[in-house]
């Protein structure tokens, strides 16, 4: 079927990327063979065909991750599951995008290093390693003299924070790529199989509906919704405003097309990133488990730069951000919870993770 | 608003129930002021409104039923939690309403007890302790000589196998009555403050449908979906000729309009052991987590004998059932989950178990 032209995604051309950037290959995991085996496993005689409903979806897809190594697929292994939060700030937030002050991306990293975050006691409930990573938070992160790390910090500022896109792009193409760079790095020093990814970043939810926007071709009154702006509370009027604000930019860098030139332009340190960030894990053959609104525009633009990498994706979560159900149809992707979280930091990636456990607990039965 | 008459639920009439049905008796949980002390609790200074989502609605919920002990509330605590699987067969099974043979029944039950069910890996995984009902198999259940019992089996036959409903209800107001008193002592026996609730029985989604249709005005049409019928391989005409039927059996029974008299009529033996298994459990103030369809709608009946029931309710997944769609919509909740199962036994229930300690792992923090 043909495609109403105003949708069709402008991913679909092939980008012409700078020789400095480096992106490891990603091998795809399809796998017909290995499907039809584990199908009969998963539903012995008696249970009506796909009993078990998106289960079998995600163990399906779980085990053509780790089908890589040298033995044959026999069951799910996970080991030493890493959480991985990005933080940074947005130049845009200058022109009043969030109800949340700038300082506040600050705030919370220290949370998540003392460990009194949200996700913080998830990630110990689940045994997830926390790194945050500084990849361009507008301040210098110190925390209280007498307190104690709980999470590493990783130092990987890229700027201190992106410039505010109305007046230029977010950031410059080296910078995109050194970010992706950064990301890649990261990943590929830290153990494990499984790796989650989450962020934090006041008004970043701006660069994902942007992003969406310019690479997906959706309109971007339905991209920002009503309720995007971090907080319910703003009436019509301050919206409109914001979105003309918005449409603005875009027109100003209507010529970031391909998702190198778009990052740069609209995104932020830690989409950029994470982007990197995803395309080592899946060149590693690791699971990743993507978070909420923010990470899924990082998913859209490693999948523009690699289309493979869409295999080794789990989305944990659809958030209360309307783009982000735009976005995940986008990427035909059914997130595994729909909790209406609003919080980013890898929370929602985290609540998922039980059902990672469950897929590997039902092909052990 | 006024409703629609023809949507106006037949459950609000006060039910005029028989002397011999013992009800316990059940608190709600409302408590504004404890919901104020915990919201400020999840979500302290700089996070956005509402972050958690529907996280915040369960953890509310969870310590509204937990705040009725002596002490002032303060954290979750869950103990020795409880699956409770009950299954019957239906006499309906006869009239081709299912793909499964009424044989599977037991069939499902030997693998519940044998430890081989999808479920019986989450029940291991989550330490559930498993108890399976005979709530009126239709076969004598005996394990294979050598077999050994991973989970008891208690024996509270109402019969074998309902009555085909097409020719009379499908059990007697006494039986129903012993089967609700027979739930409610289950349940009475069972140690813990967290209970889960699956089923085992061909045909029973037949039993829902009408039973939803029923208590809620629901079109037999709407409740019985295209792919309801364990298989979505029927064709038009089979589906029609079902649907039939069962408008011919509804009309039938067309007086039986209240909670007991439909239980008796349209439901089935574990239906209403499940009802009476959730007015027990709610009266003890323990969790109730529950499962698909055929749950959900013990649920409905179990609302319409007592409304403060639905406070201890924790709905754990939609099932790939359409009629399940518009009984949660009809008890006003929301599932924790949506994963397509089409399988019951507790199966949606348990995985959506680690979300309660999600939420118990949030206050914590």
């Amino acid at each position: 079927m043909a495609l109403d032209p105003v949708f069709e995604p402008i991913t679909r051309r092939a980008p012409e990327l700078p020789a400095s950037l480096k992106l490891p290959h990603i091998a795809p995991t399809a796998d017909t063979l290995l499907e039809h085996s584990l199908k009969r496993r998963l539903a012995p005689g008696g249970l009506p065909e796909h009993a078990l409903g998106r289960m079998e979806a995600l163990v399906l897809q779980l085990a053509r991750i780790q089908n890589g190594s040298p033995l044959a697929f026999d069951l799910l292994a996970f080991d030493s599951p890493q959480l991985v939060v990005f933080a940074a700030d947005h130049g845009i937030a200058d022109e009043g995008m969030s109800e949340l002050a700038q300082s506040m991306t600050c705030e919370h990293v220290l949370q998540l290093l003392l460990g009194a975050a949200p996700v913080s006691a998830l990630a110990q409930m689940h045994g997830f390693d926390l790194t945050v990573v500084d990849a361009g938070v507008a301040s210098h992160i110190t925390l209280p003299e007498d307190a104690r790390h709980k999470a590493p910090l990783l130092l990987r500022k890229i700027g201190y924070g992106t410039r505010n896109l109305m007046l230029g792009p977010a950031m410059s193409q080296a910078q995109a790529v050194s970010a992706l760079h950064a990301g890649m790095d990261v990943v590929r020093h830290l153990p494990g199989n499984v790796i989650a990814l989450g962020d934090v970043g006041v008004a970043n939810g701006v660069s994902a509906s942007l992003l969406l926007s310019r690479l997906c071709g959706v309109p971007l009154a339905d991209a920002c919704g009503r309720d995007d702006f971090q907080g319910p509370g703003i009436d019509d009027s301050v919206h409109q405003q914001r979105i003309e604000k918005l449409s603005a930019a875009a027109s100003r860098h209507r010529k970031a097309l391909g998702p190198l030139d778009a990052l740069a332009a609209l995104g932020g340190f830690e989409i950029a990133m994470m982007t990197g960030a995803m395309l080592q894990a899946a060149s590693e053959r690791r699971v990743v488990l993507v978070d909420g609104y923010v990470a899924g525009a990082a998913a859209l633009v490693a999948r523009s730069l690699s289309p493979n990498v869409a295999d080794y994706l789990v989305f944990g979560h659809r958030s209360a951000d309307s783009g982000h159900r735009l976005l995940l149809i986008h990427l035909q992707a059914q997130p595994l919870l729909d909790m209406g979280l609003r919080l980013g930091q890898g929370t929602g990636a985290l609540l998922a993770w039980p059902l990672l456990l469950a897929a590997q607990g039902l092909l052990e039965r």
